[in-house]
């Protein structure tokens, strides 16, 4: 795409304050014109997943609010993403607001409708189930591999009757053939446990855990070569769920469980993962109504970025 | 039941101090056996029906704690309800978090067994889609008046193609032939409108409808007459939607609509209501995240013993 | 306009959910064609101007945030203004972040571009400076009458050396020949004093000045008649300084003055302005951070399409 | 003392922005020289009386910052109660945070000292057991009457078993022959009551009674009459307790009663008290962790202001 | 006790979704006999000791509620504490509201009471003069050792003029013959100092003190060793003052001193002290009234669950 | 000065409880009788520079009632700062509520005063754009060496049209010729940039700049000496950007940037820059608005008492 037309940036906060205008997604412009778009940066305001605190349908909102903030090069990694191919803040999910199952359909369709485009999905929650159903928006670049962070597992086979919660969504998404679980790590896992065998779900469908405790014994950068090894060149997805991060970094969330990561780990993690093909993201699980210092949105926000970067080199390199 | 037994009453407030303690209704006794119960005080957690802001599944905890304030006399009409019959918190219902007409079944199956235990329920909700199942609970009772405190009318047809939602709920329970519309009253009416026919719907259904334009200008006297002569001597439910009240005084809810009721106003029309047959009655739509300085909550509480003063002396005139 | 072209409306929320999507006021079209636009909706994150509490520059992205709360049709009048004339968000001015002169400059331009496409302006501040460049860029309708919401005149001859603030602003406009002054009230006026003639400054000027304790004294019936006729047939402005509402119904604004309206009471008084020929108007001194329930925003939202209402009714007038 | 000396007038906010510098009351000049005081204006930080939410002993420091807003001029009366005579913030009660008993006599001793200096009393508390205090410190000028704004009596026989806390207060002081209970009224009684016979404690002592549902009967004007009529010419006490006022304009207290005082009633009410012999006075139970607006502080100190304007025209009336 | 009866669980959060429910700490039975009872979970609602910021009295209520989160079973040590004994939520000790000496005797006369019937304590304040009353309760165990974590020493010999403090309940307890203080280490001391012999005192005690500075010199594991070696075999307590948190974690507190724990270092600390034979506990100094987030109370329920493992694995050894 | 005369001690914590009394910056006497003074510790009430989040016009009211937490002596170096010279708040600049330039020009002009008369400024802002006017009051004893703790590096040329900016100020300080950059170190960069070379300005300039990417990257040990190494043995001065903390413990600020210092880094490099020749100081952009929690002043007042420790030591080898 990029290479066809002039690439529109976002307002540039050298010239606009960051106050002024409309929230978009870090400033983007908000195109509808899909064909035009390398990576749509989206909403998908949905809770109804959540089994216990809610507020994650308000999260897209939160964390366009608070993107304000973001200017346009990376610190560490000097990428400036909007320069390199479009992105796009391309709203949000309609998603239906009692019909669960329903608002999951939509949602792939909607990721969908950004493939048959041509363009990438980086995500923006909602609770934690959004993955499973980007994830199936994806299929036609099926198997992937995943970076997930997260403190919670989500390979559940059930939770209270249903197959598609925010507690199964990443074994639902094996079972669909849609994640390589060989080619899936999940990093962060910690806080109290069911039933004492929940991380044994993720390993007995071959995905690669790292809990906190084990992060924190082989250390970071022991910890970003597993990723890298796990993953492969093939193609990946990141699911952030934002109760990685300590409590202290985000508040606003479902199921705060304390003892996690703190943004300074996650941001030196992401960024060395230049390299790995990420074709599809989402962060997911912020809580406004939990937030009231809106830390937990600005992080939110900071992630996104970070995301976005390893995205777009990503597709800067599939398109040489 | 209170003549078999020797009522139980809440800690004394003059004895232990109103911080000591789980938070129980009221410092009301928690009680499992129901056949010893008159009138069951109960939560109703469960928000899956909002179509704005979520977080009404907290209310009961949320009302509990608030109600650590409440002591024991009502000052303007010097009923000591906790005396006269036996109140009880009987706990939660134990709503699905994911199934929406599952959770409306089990509350209805609840108050079916508080009614099969002879006991009147007094529910904290929750969204306001509990009275529809609520009411259903209450069908040996039926048909039933109603005076229906909210700024919104609840009586659309479907709601986001559902027939049972906070939006629908009244009109439900018409046309199952619990409440008699004949002898319901909805009061307090107000906020924006979806079509400009909003209140014809309950009209058309045959309620007795006061927006909070109308109510002021009559007058409170007039209002209360009206509520007392549309509602009559049969046995009536209460429905509290707490967004009845102003948003500066109830900002701890989905749907703030801002013009409304005063506590003093609501305090004074709920007294002047002695004598009419209340055989139930929800307080709802209370959301914790929203509400910082908990004035929503500790406003909800005070209603629920104004409510509960009303249902106590009926049923003492009752076992008359 | 609206006879030309097909009007585009607000997102329907009975078919999306109010917290989907990009927040504009009201959930109304970005517009940035002026031409066909009617009523332009807009921002002016502007704070520099405050003398006391800062952050009003935030108050254009809550009051967009909390108009998603806004359905369609006015519950008093019945009048739905989006499919009367063609209503618009028109995004923010590019205030300069610390050229107060320069960003009045700017604020007076944007307005003075909508008036060369035929629109007229509805501003949402930035604090209550505002006004005094809004009206510049309505010189072409000059002189005005105006209603003035408020506890303060804003009618000092000069504030910390400067002719051009928000405690001069009134005077500014009727100086300026732009404010007629014998066709313009200000109501609700109170609050500990400079120097205790600060209200008759505003009357010397040759304004009618209600203060709050006139206004109980006299009641609403007589003010909004006070109010009829003081500003007449001719052009108005209407001038809403939140915090002319009580501190308990808007607590985020830079000066709280306790003892003020309600939101019902200002609610009635608008409501029953219809037919005065209001061109202009703007709402102003939201500040979001001193406000954690968000009841300022929602209240400003509320109110933002009440006089919307009026401003449509009066459109449709003159084009008739 | 006026006569003798220049009196030192507040910082003047047309010339330092009300947000600069240390914050004293209403920006009073912070005296520790007694003999130079008319009015000493002082904090009581002291709570270890309060039987349910903590926290008034940070009382007198929010409504300290809260008072930067005060101006001069009172709007409605025109009184400019700091050129009248010498007002002064004198600091702090020095009150042992562990020692209850060692606590009320300091703040004795403390007024005592003032009234030694020949300057009156008005005291920021702190929990309501403060004025049994400060009364103590006036006995010089006994007996008194008193207006008392609260939403309960303060007159019970023992609380907990201690003759001294805020629900005993009023009654000692009686007791103690401070208060001549026939010139004593208490406005504004509500809220769930002990045991019944809450107020007739009041009435038994010699009390006049307004409870806030015969204040709404009789109306303001007949109850500012009965207050006029009660307390009579002599030497009179005002004791506001904040929960006087609705939560919903006094969230930040220790025992919010819905259904109270607007801060326009008691604005009213107190403006229409001048000519009163008002020689001392408090204002308490500002609470401000439960206090996140800060509304409840900015309401105190306004209430502060009127209160001090009503003993300014008392002090210049004796010294007539 | 567990031997001779059924254990009576938690509820299952599986089953039943964690906001439904009366909040009991961890969904503990309510349990009143207590000779069924190993391990007495209870409140301690009880602050007359603070000298800063009050509040703790409502940390039972809030930890209570924030500790729905808690799940099963331990992360990192798998242990399944509510299967292994009988723990039950055993309520609140009735401290006098006003009556310091009274209330320290009757948290004493309760733990005396558990202990009568064979069962522990775990404790949760109040404010952190609490073990002082908790010890004395133990006395029938003593001499104990401690593990102390705290960012204050609790040493001083008397604290304005007083024995019984929270800044003395250290050294009481030494002295008393409860603390056999050469078992006794206190760990992560930190924050200005009253004179710069803080820590001295502790250090003639005969305790252990390793200050925050000494933690981070010597590290975790090195850390561990000493408690191990300092505590030894015999029966010891588990002292947690909130505090010892970094504020960024534990904000809702009475007197934060940056610069601490973060949950990650005390949860990896408190599951390496498998194998001390832990006979009682205390998690104190939780200020829900200075905790916005909740995210004090939710750390302070996850290190209750951390306590517990170990209490509940001692219980065990102990009982084999 | 002081050897010349007794020092003014603040107030006694352990006499007086933390929360009696006016509050000054750590207790500290306010003192007018600026000869008497060896360091200066005041407020500048400003933030008209920030180009994003207001507030910081707040930031001095909110550090002094913060600053209440603080004791005597430092716990790591034992240092009792109070004793050794004359510390006194001296109040705050009286800072033009519009006028940018002539704001810069009375803090200029207010630390002029204070050098006159020999004392130090210890600076408490305002926005980060105040070091530009302290350094300025400073020339005196230029060429100064800097330690800057930040999240950005504030040496662009001009923002927004302006060379006097929080953007801009060490550039001009060093164009100035007041700082000499040769001597200065900007330490904790970091944060999305405008173009890339953010940094690249300040090392043009000759600073030496360490990000907190290198921070991490070369540790603590290590930055402490390259600091000392930098600045020499000549005058320096430090300014602390209250963003350079991480926002879980710095929320309250304009510009949070993830990812930064834990509070325990910086107290640990402060203790450890002791024999640098201090010679002035700010601590700036705490936005109390933003601030619910308190957290950030609670910070800002630790950082103030360990630079204050800093200052102190090095006037007393000065004196020598």
């Amino acid at each position: 795409v990029s290479s066809r037309r002039k690439i529109r940036l976002p307002v540039d906060s050298a010239e606009v304050p960051r106050y002024v205008g409309i929230a978009t997604f870090m400033h983007l412009p908000l195109m509808e014109e899909l064909d035009a778009v390398d990576i749509g940066v989206f909403g998908i305001p949905f809770d109804l997943g959540l089994a216990y605190r809610p507020g994650a349908r308000f999260g897209p909102s939160a964390v366009r609010e608070a993107s304000r903030l973001i200017r346009r090069v990376n610190p560490a990694t000097g990428v400036f993403p909007f320069a390199l191919c479009q992105v796009a803040d391309v709203g949000d999910v309609n998603c239906h607001p009692y019909d669960f199952d329903g608002a999951i359909a939509e949602i792939e369709a909607f990721v969908v409708r950004l493939r048959a485009n041509g363009a990438l999905p980086l995500a923006c929650g909602g609770d934690h189930v959004v993955p499973a159903a980007v994830l199936r928006g994806l299929r036609d670049l099926a198997p992937l591999g995943m970076v997930h962070f997260d403190s919670h597992p989500d390979t559940l086979d059930v939770f209270y009757g249903k197959k598609v919660t925010h507690a199964t969504a990443m074994r639902l998404a094996v079972e669909e053939g849609i994640l390589d679980p060989a080619r899936c790590i999940q990093v962060g896992l910690r806080g109290s446990q069911w039933d004492g065998k929940d991380y044994e779900n993720s390993v007995q469908l071959g995905m690669n855990v790292v809990s906190y405790d084990r992060y924190e014994s082989i250390g970071r950068e022991a910890m970003i070569a597993e990723i890298r090894d796990t993953v492969g060149d093939g193609p990946a997805y990141v699911s952030f769920d934002i109760d990685a991060l300590d409590p202290s970094e985000a508040p606003g969330t479902a199921v705060p469980e304390p003892g996690g990561f703190s943004m300074r780990d996650v941001q030196v993690i992401l960024r060395s993962l230049r390299g790995l093909n990420i074709v599809g993201a989402d962060i997911s699980e912020v809580s406004p109504p939990y937030d009231p210092t809106g830390i937990t949105a600005v992080n939110a926000a900071n992630l996104m970025f970070e995301i976005l970067c390893l995205m777009v080199e990503a597709d800067v390199t599939r398109r040489r």
